[in-house]
């Protein structure tokens, strides 16, 4: 997805937060904006919007001197999610279609994320998308995919969220490679983030190689690369990973809440929605 | 009220929403952005937000050569409203408080604001605002000094709610000079716009010299500040001017609807709330 000219004052909204985080100074966090706001002239309309979400977050970091300002949220997000790990997988039990019960908790996951402005209360979110339908729903598609494939390349996202990406590789039933963010960036899960999620437990963990909110290709490692490419059955989380790979002709299963009205213009959907929807379909 | 840091994406939102209006073109507006995102660095913590709101809007202008764009919806709301003036002064009529009413109805006239985004539907907001409470009331103190007065400053914001104004003028019953805008900032009124809406069967106009989105006083005419220092009884309208005159220890009765939540921050109050304050008691 390229950037659209209502990403501009959300990437100094982006920045404003992550600053905030990061440092108690606005004298610093003020430094942040003029940086940002004289970087705007330099963002080319056909780059997705994570590739300038590193860059904002690379200024987040040199600037305030805070390399990883929300550790201590994903943290907490984390055992949250942990603590309605046993909950969450009663519920699969008692379903009636535990694959797709596992998929809303998937994307019912992706609600934790401090990237976008807006206040959440995990638990009601959670039952709300757990019963709602979704604005996209290529689950027919998916499941004669999944049958196919060996292996699956599962694209991460936020750090909270791994838990709840757990409890649809443990149904998935195939051996799954679980990507996660090279460096910290936002609330993005890094190796360490997947691990105090317990996803070493069902998958093997790989960094892409990327430190931007998201799988923004020309950023990824070499080994990522063989890998993806290879990939015959991807499962992409998130917003971020969405932007980054909406035009890529590959097998991939986007699974994601849409949290700001760009996306959901792009989509042709409301914001708010929840969208799993397969990358061949959106290109058709 | 000085610029706080959550004002810096809003200002490059207020330049993407007029730079939309006022070309069709997004390389404009682009450009735009880019010139705006530039300026931030140059903006003073301690300047008040209009100040540089009218640094954005001379840009637009110079940008999109463009120098009205918010010329026909000027219209169009000043036209809307005066369908409804007969309505309203039915209501006036049938009120048991009728100068309470009024001032009702001139902060209702407040919703008519495209300088912030938001949808809003005229009619059922109106209807809202009449029945709702005032998050600060200042109604006694108002009283008591209207009867002191003899003539009345009135600083206008918006083209269509100027029709509510001229609602509260008729009920003050004193000599009113109406200030408007020198130039088209956003939506602002200005001389034509105000006898469009019928203001000059009811006071004298005059411009308060500024082309700012609010009464910047070091932007405005030599006439207006003689008439401003030498007033007796000042009502400012609308969020643009309290950010220019909320420090000032002038008798001077802020109506307004508050539309973002760093003036609600400042006021202590919630956004969307309806306010009327002496700038005396809000320094007391």
């Amino acid at each position: 997805m390229r950037t659209y000219l209502e990403c501009f004052p959300c990437f100094l909204n982006q920045a404003l937060r992550a600053g905030r985080i990061a440092t108690n100074d606005d004298s610093i966090t003020k430094r942040l904006l003029d940086e940002i706001g004289m970087m705007l002239k330099e963002i080319p309309m056909d780059s997705s919007p994570p590739e300038t979400g590193r860059l904002i977050y690379k200024k987040v970091s040199e600037i305030t001197g805070n390399n990883d300002p929300y550790k201590e949220i994903k943290r907490e997000n984390t055992d949250t999610a942990l603590e309605l790990y046993p909950a969450l997988k009663k519920k699969i039990e008692s379903s009636n279609d535990k694959l797709l019960t596992a998929i809303r908790m998937a994307v019912a996951g992706n609600v934790i994320d401090f990237g976008i402005d807006r206040k959440f209360n995990i638990e009601t979110d959670i039952a709300d998308i757990l019963s709602r339908d979704f604005a996209i729903y290529d689950y027919d598609e998916f499941k004669a995919g999944l049958t196919k494939a060996d292996k699956v390349l599962y694209l991460g996202d936020n750090a909270g969220e791994a838990v709840f990406d757990k409890i649809l590789i443990e149904q998935i039933k195939k051996t799954v490679t679980y990507i996660v963010r090279d460096k910290p960036v936002i609330n993005d899960a890094t190796y360490d983030d997947a691990v105090h999620a317990g996803i070493d437990k069902v998958a093997s963990i790989l960094s892409s190689g990327t430190d931007a909110p998201g799988t923004v290709l020309k950023t990824c490692s070499a080994e990522f690369i063989e890998l993806y490419n290879n990939a015959n059955f991807i499962i992409s989380k998130g917003q971020g990973n969405f932007e980054a790979l909406s035009d890529e002709k590959r097998p991939i299963f986007f699974l994601l809440k849409v949290k700001c009205p760009v996306v959901a213009n792009h989509l042709n959907v409301h914001e708010g929605d929840i969208i799993f929807k397969t990358a061949n379909l959106l290109n058709r």
